[in-house]
């Protein structure tokens, strides 16, 4: 399994006036959680790019348990739970504030599109073997 | 059944280096629609926060198909497709380009907050009744 | 002088927790000015990068003098006061509410960016040539 | 003198289609930078508002330099140069990449507003008592 953890603090322009971090504001967290965990794999989602392979999402779920509020610490787990196969990359997302209690627990679905021809793809060969050794594999 | 349609510009911020409608604005474009679909009720959601009732997401699934890119004119449909019962409003959106392609798809599901105690009520009298004439009620 | 009136909603999303139109959000409002702007000279921004030139902002300033709500509907007046000369475009903002106050008063300068050589260039001559009636040239 | 220093990543969701962080982003790190600014006070800007007072931009400039790109860190600068007097607080901005290379500078300025009045007030004596050691009064 791949796991990380990143710590974001809620932005004033990020709030809504109920007073919580806007439900649309998680997407971008979520985002942050993936390239960390990607990091971990030895390159940036940036370094994605530049091979040719672009990443975009396909599938979307969150399901708010608790609001986070200004200024609030939030820490975002990022988990990629199986070996991917085939054309998909999964990520599983919690969220939790300073005290522990869980905000939202998400889904997110990339695929791998070929920058040259605009076209999904499979996993790139590169990709597999960096996630290899977290599957025992 | 409650169907309303909006359209919406995509802005140049809200593009990413993809060149897409960046996966996270979908939570406006959604929140738009919605806004839209309650004031075919006869009050806007502005109204429904003074009469002292918050309208948090508790959960949002989004899939997409192809992206919108700079400049597109997106028509979100927003369904509420059941007499809401108990303490949830579902909504169900379509978005698709001029072109009549199908963006994506999602729904977006909420509840009721009492401003004053801040907890989940069940849906308010004079909001239940504006819904009922759009389901035969 | 070119001058256009655009409407904007205020979106949920774009309030903050003092129940203001958050002050960043003001950037895109302008955007969606000068877009709306430009469609008048019989061409979108599209296809001005399109024409491989792109137009970056090298300053912005905003003065704030009455905040706007959620839900209020925003005119945006764009102008452009002066024939553009060299290498520099710069857009006059006015925004006021419903009521016709004035929330703000701006002004963004963009250039000229030749997309193959990424570096400043002049304006470009159809892009002269379309402004030059709106100034009586 | 007060100065922070604050790291901001660029977010995917930042970028803009020109590869950009976009324009209309820094107001948000701009924000981020005076809230660290102000937590060297001894007090966040959230206690601020507890207090009873909200603090509103009035005027916000930028000169945009260089870009921003995806995954950069940017170091946020933040300075209050002068003893704020009567009813304004001014922080001035720079904004570098990791290469050390300027890409903006700015100014925003902001009143203080008594939340129960919603009126326009005179800087709180303990902001005053907490600035003045900075500045050697």
């Amino acid at each position: 399994m791949i796991k990380s953890e990143t710590k974001i603090r809620v932005r004033y322009g990020e709030t809504d006036q109920m007073g919580y971090a806007y439900y649309g504001v998680y997407a971008q967290y979520y985002e942050v959680g993936r390239v960390e965990a990607m990091r971990m794999l030895g390159f940036s989602y940036k370094e994605v790019e530049t091979r040719g392979i672009l990443m975009p999402v396909v599938d979307y779920t969150i399901s708010y348990k608790k609001p986070a509020y200004y200024d609030d610490e939030i820490t975002v787990i990022t988990r990629i739970k199986e070996m991917p196969k085939g054309a998909r990359l999964v990520f599983d997302y919690e969220c939790f504030n300073a005290s522990g209690e869980l905000l939202n627990t998400g889904k997110v679905t990339l695929v791998y599109l070929d920058k040259s021809t605009g076209r999904v793809t499979s996993i790139p060969i590169w990709l597999q073997d960096a996630l290899k050794p977290f599957f025992g594999l």
